[in-house]
């Protein structure tokens, strides 16, 4: 843990559109920054409301603060379980009414549909065990792993947030088992966070519409689609992560493109066996790299 | 590795019928087991075949043998590169032929699709980093990750197969990271296999189709459906491994069960707002457990 000079807090990234995200670590802070307060942190863009422990809406959540507000939190440093905001009385930090799964809990739950990391920051109001002795430490991104309502100690219902820190969860077996050392704090956690850029890119290109069916999944925190990519990422395949690359698809279409079962080619899908489904559902602005989509027919289908 | 003495392998469980599959670990025979020859091998039940490098079919493989057969091998200990069988030469070892993703080739490949173990047997011929000196040696169980078309080092189409360790691939964040020891290669291992019976049988039950929308995916390797479990494994919900708590669903459905968009009550399927959706499909010998339904619909919708 390294601490940074409040000097460095003069870099303000402060925006005044709120509802403008900035997912994952802010180069001017690394892991480890800390500041005097909230004003501090605020100004710093780490984590931008002055008093809200989520920041976040409907659209996903960038940050969270950890600092023993809620009675029903859990810091076991590398997994927090956090309690949603809401139905709480700052004066006793007790439970006096229901959580809703609207605006930061929403934003939660998003961010966890979505693969987007957030950045926790922890307040000397927190378990002693890892939090900083004073004011905020910004301690790295944690992805969303699970969200469930529960009834808290107060025995009102509360939103439950399972955060893991991405330093914890393993890369791929790609990365890990060819006897080539990883720097694992840095690239992976990198690599991860344009990976996840390059997806909601497509994502949002196609409206989370399929582009084999048509299909659009809605979920109670909003559209669900996931991001195919075309030539696999990682060895051995080594495909580029770019736009081009990769095909915004339900859930359905995407493990039938990865078994080799459906293909592209001029434009259409067919089964592996040549037949015609259909035409892939396109958007002019996002182009298709057509290398890719030869490489996929000849290595997935037989 | 420990050896196993020659008259351990008088409990022989060959059977008839080579199309019964037993996946996962024979008891009688841990890890680093070694055996002989191939007949002492096959007697064994580890690897049944006396021949063939793969014992399967296309309802899938349960093991292999790892012995320098094949030049496009690549053996990198806790992963594995495999080719499979055809096409070969057993005198020269080239290839001489393309190779077709049927018989023990497409048994891989519905591994992968189901998750199921395989077991790697290592014979003197394989690489000497990793290989037994004399006879063969059971290594362990490892999991199909990839499978691909490539133009083998003959120039002859080949399928290729990473295989990696099972005691490579981490547990999930769940048993890991809160300070309890985790005996990874007895307990994780063992549950890994009873999950993926429990799955695969509630999937066969429902012959791969979707119990929402009775659609019925198909791949060049068979039928595929996902096992969703209703109240999920693990910390902190703690469901258990059981049929009566596991629903087959097509990848779409999975996504929008997990994100509490749908639940089931009363045999009917609900979005999270209450709008009848169906009727969930059952078979008779599949009895689902409703204590579970009533803890996914309570803790995942909101």
């Amino acid at each position: 843990m390294v601490g940074v000079r409040a000097a460095s807090v003069q870099v303000v990234i402060y925006r005044a559109d709120m509802a403008e995200r900035t997912y994952g670590e802010l180069p001017q802070f690394p892991t480890g920054s800390t500041f005097r307060d909230r004003r501090e942190l605020a100004a710093s863009g780490v984590h931008r409301p002055l008093q809200a422990g989520i920041c976040g809406g409907k659209d996903g959540s960038e940050s969270i603060v950890v600092s023993g507000g809620y009675v029903d939190d859990e810091d076991r440093g590398e997994e927090i379980i956090y309690t949603g905001q809401g139905g709480n009385d700052p004066g006793t930090r007790r439970q006096i009414a229901d959580q809703q799964l609207t605006v930061g809990n929403a934003g939660l739950a998003r961010s966890q549909l979505e693969g987007n990391p957030v950045r926790v920051i922890r307040g000397a109001g927190g378990d002693a065990a890892y939090s900083p002795p004073t004011g905020y430490r910004y301690d790295g991104l944690f992805r969303v792993v699970d969200h469930w309502a529960d009834t808290g100690i107060d025995g009102f219902q509360i939103w439950r947030f399972r955060l893991v820190s991405l330093d914890s969860i393993d890369s791929p077996p790609t990365d890990a088992i060819d006897g080539v050392p990883v720097d694992r704090s840095a690239a992976v956690v990198q690599r991860l966070i344009r990976s996840t850029a390059v997806a909601n890119g497509v994502k949002k290109m196609h409206h989370y519409r399929c582009q084999v069916c048509g299909v659009d999944l809605t979920t109670p925190t909003g559209p669900y689609a996931e991001a195919a990519h075309i030539r696999a990422l990682g060895r051995p395949h080594n495909g580029p992560d770019a736009p081009g690359n990769v095909l915004c698809l339900c859930p359905n279409h995407h493990a039938l493109f990865d078994a080799g079962a459906i293909y592209v080619e001029a434009g259409l899908v067919r089964d592996w066996q040549g037949n015609e489904l259909g035409v892939l559902r396109t958007v002019p602005k996002h182009k298709l790299d057509s290398a890719q989509l030869v490489y996929h027919r000849k290595h997935r289908c037989p």
